[in-house]
């Protein structure tokens, strides 16, 4: 019954939040509490807790804690006996009525532990990632300053770039795509701080911003300098300071899987096969016999078997990675590209090793460095851990938010790789489940993981879904999710493009006229609904509602409940029972978002039936049935 | 809608056995084919593979490989990238119905990959695992020759031995259960083996035989010689001779996780904690400072980062674990025991290590030996590789079968170390989601997994369902699942035991009168139907059927078809389409076990709605519809 309706807030209910585990582990050994909240409806007379140590499931026997007039909150003491220890709790409803609580959602069978919830030792992001938005920045297609020499471009167009206008529109494909230099540059992107500090942004991600012989970078030539051709070291220091004094961060986007054909390193190896640089890639016993990402041969695949090519991109002092974090640069942070295959290949999977490099890196040289990769697949396996923070939550958000609002008639016959007629399009109750499966994982590292709606990877998100009004509704998603939100440069103006190289539109400065005002408003306003909401920052997610087309849910902290309503369209109106909300009846809620009160009357919190449409309500303490924390 | 009817049977179907993966793949970067089963009835139009190389997921379309009365065949081409590549398939039956074939079931979201197919360049266990029955002896508690000489148990009782009759009820708890010696040896174990062989069965598992003070002997003083109060080395060594002579296969029991306090290199480690045995263990500063399994001081945890304990215990050649599958004794390979916790301590995980290290020294001395680990958690992480070759399988096999079949009112407050008021009693829909979560493992290691519905550290199957028709029942899911059947000794003539203590009651051989003897036709005659028939054997699993009461599922090679229909009680009488199964319509049966014929007319298979009880019919190839291979 994937399209019925589904009250989900009558589900018991426990996520890695303040709410429900309010004094993480910080040491091996060490006891801790989790709570599980059991609306008085579900009928749940008996709870225990499995935890997984050392390979071996062990209960821990829950006990009553608290009895609100909404649930009954149910405590359990766990032991961090290793880095990671996963959990999960069993319910007994009476006669046949057994339930694991999973972070997968409730299973009425034994499950394997993948949809677990996880404590991690590790703690995840910096701090100020909590409220952090970011903005995704594509040098090239950005902005243009004027200040880049013209010998630069002519010396690119003789070698490898096209030239093109800055109104022209981005090719589809291969090399006539990533040749199509428009000549963005970084003294470009400083001129634009004001619109992105609009927007509630603070957090800058600009993809590759080393040489290459192409304009997405991610084919360096050397990791020693900055491009000129954006502006070289100059432009790229003055932008990082110009943010930092505006409270922005900024983050760089680093290739730990390959570099270029045409980077230093490769061309040493290929010259000689016994260079130390020659152990740094996957090579046969010819120079031009080796392994290239994808099989591209202009992208030869690092071997991160090799430790000295470690010590060289990662670990050394001199090392890219740790440079860029230090004076004069002082970079927040990296977004590691394709971080889901580095240090995978055939027998090799070094995955968390380089992880674990990586982030040993960026701490030594800040220890509030961000580390966030990039992975288009099933990420449970590789985030908990001390490696990557986060990573950009394709799986877990965009797509699940991608298939429920992908308009049905879109004129692409793939979807994200796979040979597939149009966009699939399923129900809320989809959402809720793709979500669930994939925050399987540490709530820090959940946190830490950017919501993004599109990005220079794929379609944007307003000739995805085609409607204006499904845009708010998935920047509504991204903007009251955990994690961090990212908007991806020129989808606030409304850019369209039918996949990522058509994504990768120059931002429409001067025809402002040409930008979508309504897409633009939204963003600001969800932004700043965001920013001031301490619940929608760091409060747990408890899944309230789903039919075909809406989805509800709540952001929740000790002192705030906020109720999200996302509707792709119109149903009937909803009626939720205020207990197992936790409201009390009569309770005024603020309306941060959207034009309909949320009527806390007879038991029910009382909800519209328009859709598209986002609407968010605030109840504060005084609303709440449960007042006092964990 | 768990206790309703489902036709599992018109899913779309795959797994790793010869009819869907007909030609594995042997070395790294080999193509192979995989097959998806269409039944008509779903109404699918287009299929296309996803398969994950160096974690990052990649399409295979798939293609129509023919259409038979029944089913399309779609074929897509996949490639063994890594050592274990996981793979799903994406149906579309049109608007909205999109869902993905699992090994897990079909779901209709995005899933992780952890219910993926696995393929793995591990060839599993070896052949002749195919036509194993294994039978679990309990030493102790088997069989008493009364070549003992009484000086030795008279000796054990001066230190740690309690001798107790052979008809005395075991006790439950610690120390008086593993103190209470009743004598049994291996030369007893030797007079019997014409009862095991009577059962079918062709795989001995001794639990160890070790010298230790207690009469299980997971707490082995020395792995240098064979328990004299079991007869020594001399009874072992006779014992898998004569074994041999008859077609039997031995394999001893290993504990790799610990040793006895009492071990020689636990005291020599204790005594001197500068010795190369102290680094064998996980000591403080002080030598009453160390770990112990469970917290369990006389079972001191080894700790497997240290060298020179792997060489001592599993890879050097003196070794106990090859030294046994040696001349003059020729074990056929080793269980493991909690090989789950093997390696796993705090911040070391180096289970995966320890089982390819066990792998690596059993297969050193013979390519055909056996290496199974005890796993009662989630084994699903810790199978695909080159380490255990299978495992206990009480998740993906006994747990479901047990909260199938466990009578509502066991009087214990227990579940599996689960603090739980009685058994849970679940709907056959949890049995299929449970063995279908676990079952999303190379199908190799599936099929050289132990299936078992008791052993010594459960409740027998006779009390646990208080019904020797539901102990038919359980039997007869053992011997049809795929996995290689394990009786543990006196389950077969109806033994109880509320317990793992309760159930290491002595052998009955005096008194045969107590003996269960429907019971024990039903072993051996649904272990000779095992036997008789290949599907059962080495033929793929596909569900048919489920409701409270019933699961019915088909074993298929290309030459035949087997049905096997469980019922834990009566229901409605059961019309499946005969399409979806795949028989044509006035198909003639073998009725292999049970008093029913399955009718096949009308374009429906129909079948009994008698319970409990249990029937298997098989369909030869002119009866099917498929009868090419894949």
């Amino acid at each position: 019954n994937a399209g019925g309706a589904a009250l989900l807030v009558e589900e018991p209910h426990h996520d890695g939040s303040p709410l429900y585990l309010p004094a993480p582990p910080t040491r091996l050994g060490e006891e801790f509490d989790v709570y599980l909240r059991v609306p008085h409806q579900a009928r749940v007379t008996r709870v225990v807790a499995r935890q997984v140590h050392d390979g071996e499931g062990f209960p821990a026997p829950a006990v009553v804690a608290r009895v609100d007039a909404g649930a009954t909150w149910w405590r359990a003491r766990l032991t961090q006996v290793n880095p990671v220890v996963s959990y999960r709790f069993l319910t007994d409803a009476g006669t046949h009525n057994y339930r694991w609580i999973t972070a997968a959602g409730p299973v009425d069978h034994d499950p394997t532990d993948a949809g677990d919830f996880k404590s991690s030792l590790d703690p995840g992001g910096p701090d100020w990632l909590e409220s952090a938005i970011a903005y995704q920045i594509f040098p090239d297609r950005f902005a243009r300053s004027g200040r880049i020499d013209p010998a630069l471009t002519s010396a690119a167009a003789d070698d490898w770039a096209q030239p093109a206008h800055w109104g022209d529109a981005p090719k589809w494909s291969g090399q006539g795509a990533s040749g199509q230099l428009y000549g963005g540059d970084l003294y470009g992107v400083r001129e634009h701080l004001d619109h992105i500090a609009s927007l509630g942004a603070n957090l800058l991600y600009l993809t590759p911003v080393f040489p290459a012989p192409s304009v997405h970078r991610y084919n360096a030539t050397t990791f020693d300098v900055v491009d000129p051709l954006l502006g070289g070291d100059a432009a790229f220091v003055e932008l990082i300071a110009e943010a930092h004094r505006r409270g922005m961060k900024v983050i760089g986007d680093f290739t730990s899987n390959h570099t270029g054909s045409r980077h230093e390193w490769f061309q040493r190896a290929q010259a000689d096969l016994s260079s130390p640089e020659a152990s740094y890639y996957f090579f046969g016993d010819d120079p031009h016999d080796y392994v290239g990402w994808f099989g591209v041969p202009s992208l030869p695949k690092v071997n991160h078997a090799s430790a000295s090519l470690r010590e060289r991109m990662i670990a050394g002092s001199a090392s890219p990675v740790r440079r860029y974090l230090r004076p004069p640069y002082n970079l927040d942070g990296w977004r590691i590209d394709v971080a889901n295959m580095t240090g995978r290949e055939g027998s090799d999977d070094l995955n968390a090793e380089v992880a674990r490099e990586l982030r040993a890196a960026v701490r030594t040289e800040r220890s509030d460095a961000y580390l966030v990769g990039e992975h288009f697949h099933d990420f449970t396996g590789d985030l908990p851990g001390d490696g990557w923070q986060g990573v950009m939550n394709y799986s877990g958000f965009s797509k699940p938010i991608w298939t429920w609002l992908a308009r049905p008639d879109l004129p692409i016959d793939h979807w994200l790789g796979l040979p597939w007629p149009g966009w699939p399009r399923l129900p809320g109750a989809a959402v809720v489940a793709s979500m669930r499966a994939f925050s399987a994982i540490p709530w820090p590292a959940r946190q830490a993981s950017l919501s993004l709606v599109s990005s220079h990877d794929t379609p944007r998100i307003a000739t995805l879904t085609g409607d204006p009004r499904l845009v708010e509704v998935a920047v509504a998603a991204m903007m009251t999710q955990p994690g961090v939100p990212m908007i991806w440069a020129g989808d606030e103006l409304g850019l369209g493009g039918i996949n990522g190289e058509d994504a990768r539109r120059a931002m429409p400065w001067d025809t402002p006229a040409t930008w979508h005002s309504g897409t633009l408003a939204a963003y600001r306003a969800l932004a700043a609904v965001r920013a001031g909401c301490d619940a929608l920052r760091s409060g747990g997610l408890r899944w309230a509602y789903t039919d075909a087309n809406r989805v509800a849910f709540l952001r929740e902290t000790p002192a705030e409940s906020v109720l999200v309503l996302l509707a792709r369209g119109p149903g009937e109106p909803i009626a939720l029972p205020s207990s197992a909300i936790g409201v009390h009846d009569g309770a005024d809620s603020d309306m941060l978002y959207g034009n309909a009160p949320a009527l806390v009357r007879d038991g029910s919190v009382r909800l519209p039936g328009d859709g598209p449409g986002v609407w968010i309500w605030r109840w504060r303490r005084s609303a709440l049935m449960t007042t006092s924390g964990g």
